[in-house]
Order: C-alpha cells, then structure tokens, then sequence
C-alpha cells in the first residue's frame, strides 16, 4: 500500500474512506466552522525570516516537556473514538505514537480501555485526556487507573464545560453505535448508542480553578489544562498550579469564531511562558507550522485530525506515516531557516506575513 | 414538518417558497448590497475571547431594556408587510414572539391593523415602529392608537427620508397588491397596488430631531431613535430626549456602503452608552453574534429578515423556532465564553479578528 | 427601447453590442489591469458615515468650478472615438450633456470636429481635452479653435507622454478605420487606418510644467490639468498656473498599477484644494461613488467609460441616461447621507471601510 | 512562429509545450507554495507613484553593478537543466542574454559545460552560480574553470543547504535522464539518472560565512550572496566580503512561507545598499516589478523562469523575446513614471498599495 506524501493528501483520501457521520464528526467544527478553517490558515499568515550559510549538517530537534527531554516536539492529541478510524483504535494510535518516540496523548473518550492502552506500548511515553464528568467518581477512577498504569500527566480540557454547536453531527444523524462503546462513558452508566449531544449531557459544568490543584493533588500527577486562549487564563493556570497550557480551541469544534491557537500562542507565552510549558495545538498540517510554533515558544504541538486521517487511510502505518512526515518536514524547515537546533528558535523567525493583508 | 437547523437553513429554504417579488423585497438591500452582505460579515470580523474553568451550570441571559428587565436580549425587528410571508402575517409574529418572551415590535407597515396585533398577545410586551408620513395626522393616530393598545415604546425610524435604491424592486416589479394592503397607507389614503416608491413618496422628509421630544411627549412613550450610526447623532439623541437608539443601517436596504451596526456601534455606545440604552441590529445570524453585540455593549438586538424566513418557512412555529435557535446558541455560546451571566459581557471579550486581516 | 437600470447594467449590455475590437479598446486597461478593476473598487473601499433628522426635502447639488456656479458635479470626462459607440459620435454625446447641463469636454480624439461638436449644443458649457502632438502646430491650432468656439477651458493630458502597455488592442487588432478617421489626427498628415500605438507616436514626450503656462496665456483660457496623482504635483501645478487638476489614472489605461483617483485624492486635495479646483476621474459608477468624491474635497467628477456605454447601448438617449441615473442615485445619496447641499460635504461623511480589511 | 506578448502567455504556452515533469520541476515550488505564488504577488502590492510633464523622450535604463556600467537591470537568474526546455539547452540562453545585453548567470548545475557555454557568446558578460558540493573539489574545479572563462562574478547559492520539500517533482516521478546529465554532477560521479533529491545531497549542508572569503581568494572574482532574506544576514554578507547579495527565495522552491524578494528588499537595502550591491529575484513578470525592485533599491533584478518558458516556447528567440518584452516594458514603466534615468529612481516611486488591504 502506497502512503500518501502529505498531510493534506491524507486528509483527501480519508474523507472517501470514511463514513458521512464519522467524518463529519471528525471534519466537522462548530457553527459556521471560521475558526476550524482559521486554524489551519493562521499559520500560513506567519511568514518565515530564514538565516543562511549556518551549518546545518547536523539537525537537533529535542525539546523538554514537563522537565523531561523529548526526542521532538510532536505530541499525539487526545480525540476521541479511534475504532471509527480503524479497527484497533486507539492500540494502533499507541503504536504508532511509540514507533517515531511522539508523545500519545489518551482521549477520555477512548474506545480502548486506559490500561489497555497503555499495555500495547508499556514502555512509550503517554499522558491522560480528562474530562470530567458530572459523576465525578467516574473521573476519579479513570484518574486513578491512569496514574497506576504509568501515565505521566493529566490533560484537563477544560473548553468543554457544555458541547459546541455541531451541525454537521446532527445532520448525519451521528451516533456512536454500542459495539464501538466508550469505556468511560460505559462506566457512567450509559447504554447503547450515543450521540454527541448525550456527550455533552454527562461532562460537568462546574469545573473551575480549584479542580486543577485538587486533581494534581488526586493524582500525582502534573496536569495540563487545555483549552487556554487568553494570557487571563494563563495566568490563572499558573496561580492554581498548572503544569503548563495547551493552548486550544478544541479544533475549532467548541466557539466558532475564536482565535486559533497560532494567534492565542504569543499572548500565552508572554504572560506564562517562563513559569510553565506552553504547548499549542489545531492546524498543525506542515514542518514550517510546528516550527512557527515552537518560534513563538510552545514547547511541544498536538496533533489531532491528521492522527485519525492516517488512521483511516492507513491503521497504524497511517498515523505513523502522518508523525514521520511532520518530523521529515521539520528537519528540512530547521535547516533551510537557519536554526539546526529547535531548542534556539525564537521569535526573531517569524514574522506576520505580508500576503495576510489581502491579495494583489 | 421538520423545521431548519440552522438561520442559514431558513434562509435557503425561504428563498425556494417565497415568490420572486415578495423575496426580492425581503432579501434585497440598496445598490451593489455591499452593505447588505457587510451587515452580516462585519459579526465574523470579531474574534472572541472565551475564558476558562468558569462555573456555567446557570445560564442567565437577562438584559434590562428602557428600565424593564427582560428575559433576554431579542426583539423582532419591525418589518413590513409579514402577509406576504404567511398568510396570518403579524398574527403569527406576535405569538411567535410571544412564546418565547421576545419583545414584538411592529411595524407602521404591517399588515395587520395595530389592536389586531396587540390583541394577538395581549399580555406580551410590544413596541411600535413609527414612519411619519408626510400626512402626520395619518402619523399622528397610529401613535395614538399604539398607546390606547398597550405599546410600551415608540421606535420611531429615522433612516427613510427617502427610499433607498434597491434595484430589485424594480426588476421584479414588485408590487404589494390591495388584497394585502397595509392599514396605515389605507389611512393616508392609497388605494389599489402599492409600490416601494410610493411608500417612500408618502414619508416625511423633514423630520428632525425635536420630532423625537414632540412624539414622547405626545405619546407619553419612550421614544428609541433607529436609524443612528454615528456618535454625533447619538449625541443629539441623547439631547433631544430620545430614551434610546438602534444602531441600524435599515437592513442595508437605504444607503449602501454605509457602516454596518457591528462597525458603527462601539462609537455610538461610547458616545451614549452610560446615558441611553444602545440597541443595534443587522446581520444577526448566530447566538455568538448576539454575544458580540452585547460584549461591544448592546441592551438588545433586533432580528429581522430571519423572522421573515421563519413565517415563510413555517409561520407562526417558523418564526418561533428561529428565535429558539439564537436564544439556545446564545446559551451555548454564554457558557463557552465563560461569562455565564449575559450582563457580565464586556469588551474583554471580544477582539478584532486576525482573519479579518485577509486570507492566508 | 427599455434603457438599462444601473450604469453596470449598461456596461454588460455594451459589451454585447459593440465589435471587440472597440469594446477591448473601451473597456481595456494597461498591464494587468490591476489598476483599472481598482479604480472601481477604491471608492468601494470607503464607508459612509451618514447623519439622520436632517431635513432633506429640498436636494441642492449645485458646485462651482472654474469660479463658475454648476448645478451639478457631473463632467463628461473626454474620452476618444464616439462614432466607434454610435454613428453620430460626439453631436450625440454634445447634446446628452447639454440636457442634464453636464459640462462636455471634448476629445483631441474627437471624430467630430471642435467646430461642429460646438455647434450641436451652443449654449451648453464645454472644455476642449488637448493632446500635445509632437507637430506642435496641429495642437495650437486646435486651442485656437477651441477658444474661437466657445470652449471654457483647456484640460491638459499630462499622463500620455507615450502610450500604455494595452494588449487588449493588440490582441483583437484594433485599427481606426479611415472612415471614422479623427481630425486632429488628420490634422497632424496622418492617413488611413490607425491603431493606438501610431497615436501614441503622435504624442509630444517633451511636454513641461512651462507648457501650462504657454497654453494659458495662448488661449487666454484656464488650463486644467489631467493625470495628476501626487500631492508633489499638484504643487508644481499650483506654481505653474493651473487652474486646477482632474486626479486620474487615464482610466487604467496607461501605468498599471498606479494609485487610484480615490486613493489619491486626498493628497492632492490636502496639497492644493484651497488654491485651485481638484477634480477626480476613474471608477466613478454610482452616486454614492458621486458624493464620497465631493466629500473628499473633488469640485466635480469626471465620468468616462459609463458614457461610452451609454452611447452604445442606446445613443444619445443612453448617454443621457446614464447622466440622469447618476444625478438621481447622487439625490437619494445626499438625502440618506444626510447632507442636503452638496456643496457641505466634507471628510467627515467619509472612512476607510471595515469590509476592505479583508472578508470574514 | 508568432510569439507570445506578455510573459503571462509565455508562461501559458509553455506549460502546454512541455512534459509533465520538467513543467513540474520548473513550475513548482516548496510545500503549498505560498511563497511561489507570493513572489508574483508581492509586487502587485506596490503602488506606484508617478510623477507627470517631465521630459521622458530619452529613456536611460542604465546601471552599475559590480563597479561595471550595465545597458539595463537585467539578469538571466541562473536556473537548472536548460536542455530540458531547449535542445540547445544553455547555448541558447547564452546567446539570448549576449543579444540584448542582459548579463547571463550560468548554474552549476547547467546541462551545458562552463567552457562550451561562455564559448558560444565569448565577448558577453557572464557570472557562474556556484553549488558547493560536498565534494569541495568539484566545485574548486568548477571556480577555476569559471574564472579562466571569463565568468566575471560568482554567485554563490546558499539557501539551498538541503533540498525544499517539493511534491510537484515526487509526484511526477521527476527525473533527469543520463542524456542530459550535468557536467557538474558527472564530475561528482554520479551515474545515470538523477532525481532532485539525489542533488539535495550533494550539497554541502556546512557552508558558513568564511566560505565567501574563501571562494573570492580563491577564484579571485567578486562574489555574489545568493538567498538573502534579512537584514541581519546582509550583514554578515558585508562583514565576509560579500561583493554584493541577491535577495531571493529561490523562486519559492526552498522553504515555503517565507517572505517574497519584494518584501525582504527593502530591509537588505537599509542595512547594505550603501555599502555592497543589492540584487532581487523572484516572481519579476512585467517591466513595472522591474521598476519597483530599482525604486526599492536593487540594482539589478534577476529573471529566472520566465526565461525557461521562452526557451520552451521558441528556443534562444523565445528567451530573447522574453528579456525584450521586460525591456520594452520598462522604458514604457519609467516614462509613464516620470523618471526617464533608471539611476534616479527611489523610495518616493512606491507605497504600499490600498488595494492589498482587501477586496471591496
């Protein structure tokens, strides 16, 4: 099988493999999608200032996440029912995160069970989504379960407190069927099948500030919250105890019209970056955007529908394909920018471009 | 009948049942529509800002309007000639409005005579929209009349000394024909069809604004100026005792190029905002619009054309699932944005949207 | 016969009329015609602020130009060739503007002659377009033909040193044929067929700031000069003696790429608008288009391809037409915009448009 | 044989005439080729300013580049594998360049010797673009050879450390067959047919600045830095001895996103103008770019593909019409500027232009 040679080709070819309510599910943002398609695009408003005649012959790109070095800066992002991509769900997603040493992210909503997960590659670097649940219990046990089976840190997504507009859902008709069940939401008590709405129903309203300390403390564990789009919030993360931030805007699928992450990502970076990691996610589709991003001082970017597009086209070889294209296009972008070292990059290489002002 | 998802949704579906005059008298605005369309694209040049981990189990959409608390910011914008969407015309608008506790304005161009509208809800809250006719006696009772019938408030519209260009009117040639004639232009005495340019020829071209102090002391009505797009007319709003304005470019059906309400409000509120009540409307499609406008700070928001695709849709349950549609994404929206009570909105919350500086 | 409705539908339906050849040389601009589409979009870009409760039952459209009281601003700009439009050529345009009492300014291209194109509306107010031909003596002699025939004024194309980069002519081919063959250019020992890049050659390269003067004090008539877009120039026109300058871009026609009227006439007008008149051409299509231009500080406006439309659709009767849409759509502008005379715009009815940032 | 007009048909015709992979290889560029098309944009971003009634019947299109008077600003970029486009391949480019005076920049990686390309125009001005291999010795090979034939400059490639991420030429299955292989390649020992990605390697990824003192010692020719994109790059150029820099992108072919030659111009000139020779290439297609990078500062522009699409289009006479057409162009572009002497243009030619804000 021949595996396409970009992320947008995958994302192509996924689409004709897919179903109509997974895809749209998948594809789909929420309202009138701008931010989903602002994501993608806020990228390609930063133009690039490369420097020459550096010697580029050996390409470094290490980061540290959390106080502890990674090979690059490609984190697997939590989404959710990996068993409509593929058959093995989220065991291939592992796999194939461990294969190219990327950071796999485990959703809550997985149609793999967290210990399950964590068995089909013990010895790669995870970490857990959470979303918590109206039953608490229900997250507190899966917080426990991933702290026993070696996850490193929890992801809080804390943009959720209730479930975006999402027409594209209610227009399939999507429903994810009972032989796909999720773990934690069979845990909740739910039976049968479940569309997003019912998702939505179950996730707590009421999380706020305190819940990041008292998780950290529940756990062990350091936690991520994710979801952040304004320094505000940075700031309040740092105060109650955050290990970092991702900043997100849930791929475009919770408030249509947001920022992107690429233009929340300075701000963020400014008011917390020297106290806690900053990490960014949504859009990520090139090596130049992963490069941009750590230039303007994430530490580490997620990656998410391009992970469920390789799944669809390809299983485990797909999504590994899809993290060795990104790493491929990021050393050629380190080089040709002059920065052979990732950890040296800074703002000096990117620029609002002057092609975001309008066409000619 | 299975009603539409979406305002968008409506809107398509409208323009497949709606005959091509009265559709073209709907949908139309005044020359090249830059400003039309600019109404509804000036909403997505604003990028929000969400905030985090707030508790947003409670929504609470209230807004206080000329000094009465209001369940929440819609009203039906006042539009002509509802009969030509739905045979019921204003009846059915003002249940609709009714049942969902939106503030019904109607207009001096309805179809439907002043008590009839009142006593279709009569213990629903209502506004009157006011044209003075060159006739002012014709004026002179419609106001009378709005009082006798329990109208709280005199809208008196101020951007239609004369008609706008709106070249599909004359291309259809459209007509409002006498079995659907309006019982204020029957008053000033037209008799048979009537076309726009013969409403416009009946308007008053030199009102001026102790017009508006003659009118509420007349009346003994408030009196909301709609029409006002600059700070300098807020200004001599405020002076001439105006109990508040609606930003409004007439739906883009007067002047074209004009600001549209999005663009023009933050000088009026500015301006006049600690002084009046601001309401704005134009181009609101989504319940994150509507966020916007009270963040940029908006008491209320008028709607309009989306009732008119509601009543041709579905009549009285059309326009009515219209207004549930923007009041359960406001919901959505509120809680996302983290600012869970709509009177907390401030200008924190919104920004000017990078996208906006062009595509990528 | 039904005359088209808007100036745009008179271009579409010219452009199905005329031959290609001159419909290419009509509607045709330089290079890549980035400037000739921007002509018509530059005054797109400006919003309107319009003001409300002014009383606009009475519309004064009256300016004055050359110290000479108008009624209106409209100005027949001089463009070539009337009888490639319609077989009475410039008699018909003459008389056109006569009946909406627009000044004509007549062609050096004319395929009328001065004296008869004088004659068809005698009384009627007229300036005389000079091209300054290398044989200096064609040109000379036409300015004293002129002053003996009633011209008020010299208008001065400065901006035609030497022909345009236009492939649209050379592409369709495009040959004046003898038949309709132009006195001036007879004049000047040419024979029978012409194409644009002979004309052209005829066009002194040497013309000066001197020459204002010299043709000044030779005709005894107010020079205007045509295809000024710097503030720097207008200076040197001030110095030179000229009674004002038409800001122009010669249509698109000439350099592509170079700055609209609309774009540059604010700093003429801020260099010289107290000394001399400043008029402005290019792009001008609706009469709002009219009014942004008087509010920028332009005496008048010169309106070009919309005529040739006009006569090429229906003659004089279309030229007419296309005058009396203009002055009616600027009647409606100025009452909506609240601004009832004319001659009390000013910049503050006028800003950059949110819209030109970029679309949603 | 007719030939095309504009470089726009010529680029049109070309793509008909070749095969689908050189097309791809000329055409292309990195990534999703933002850059590519930018590099044709950017111009179009400018506005030009012109200045009108200055004597422009002598055109002086001269300047001075490398301490050495040039009839005009024109260079023939130094582009790949001419026998692609052309049976005679660089022979024919030579000659090209030799009959309109334009110097020639003959690449190393040329399918044409050095000895046999400076043979077939021997009293023509000619530089030689240098790859540094990682085989130094075929490139001091290639030096030696160059300065014995009396190339006059290097220019020295240095954003291209590692080959850009081009899909075009994987897609395409690209590649050059033996019968046209390059001299240089050979020299390095490659056999047989050679993929772009095969080139990549080949180059030394350890070039740094004291590699351009090191190759003007050795060759004892003025030196050329090719691929500057900033200011602090420039710099450095000057610090080592830099005769001069080529602000380029490497026709969008490297790192996509990066800025455009027009962008970058004018920082390179702030910081080195007045103190090395500052070149631009990239997306020059008409003789107003041709001005523009002169008004920006460059004192020469490079040509690079729409030279391989006359060489496709009508071999040697294609090319030649190509630099005809700009030189044509140009003298048009300087009289309708207002600035007949190349040499005086500056800064005040240019602004940015409205129309990049944003569509109307």
């Amino acid at each position: 099988m021949t595996l396409p040679l970009t992320l947008g080709d995958f994302e192509r070819e996924a689409a004709e493999r897919l179903d109509a309510g997974p895809h749209g599910y998948y594809a789909g943002g929420a309202g009138d999608e701008i931010t989903l398609r602002d994501n993608v695009e806020a990228w390609r408003r930063l133009a690039l200032r490369p420097r020459v005649m550096v010697d580029v012959s050996t390409i470094d790109r290490r980061t540290t996440v959390l106080g502890r070095e990674r090979p690059h800066p490609l984190v697997v992002a939590p989404t959710a029912f990996h068993r409509l991509a593929t058959d093995e769900g989220e065991r291939a997603t592992a796999r194939a995160a461990a294969a190219v040493e990327a950071l796999f992210c485990l959703s809550s909503l997985a149609t793999t069970g967290v210990a399950d997960a964590a068995a089909e590659a013990p010895h790669a670097p995870r970490w857990f989504q959470l979303y918590v649940f109206r039953d608490r219990a229900v997250s507190d046990e899966m917080v426990a379960v991933a702290a026993q089976n070696g996850f490193e840190a929890l992801v809080l997504t804390v943009d959720l407190p209730v479930l975006g507009v999402r027409e594209r859902d209610v227009r399939s008709g999507f429903v994810v069927e009972e032989s796909t069940a999720i773990p934690s939401v069979r845990a909740a008590g739910h039976d049968g099948g479940l569309n997003m709405l019912e998702v939505g129903q179950m996730i707590d309203p009421t999380l706020t500030w305190p819940d990041v300390e008292r998780f950290a403390a529940q756990s062990g564990l350091p936690v991520l919250v994710k979801g952040v789009l304004t320094a505000e919030d940075a700031r309040r993360a740092v105060e109650h105890g955050a290990a970092g931030v991702v900043v997100s805007n849930h791929g475009g699928r919770q408030l249509d019209t947001v920022l992107s992450g690429a233009d929340a990502l300075p701000e963020v970076v400014e008011e917390a970056g020297d106290e806690i990691d900053v990490l960014v996610d949504g859009g990520i589709r090139r090596g130049t955007d992963v490069l941009k991003a750590l230039a303007l001082g994430a530490r580490a970017v997620m990656v998410g529908r391009p992970i469920l597009w390789g799944l669809a086209v390809g299983g485990e070889a797909g999504a590994r394909r899809v993290l060795e294209l990104l790493l491929a296009e990021l050393d050629v972008a380190l080089a040709l920018a002059g920065v052979p070292r990732a950890a040296d990059l800074d703002a000096s290489a990117v620029q609002s471009a002057p092609w975001a002002r309008g066409p000619g």
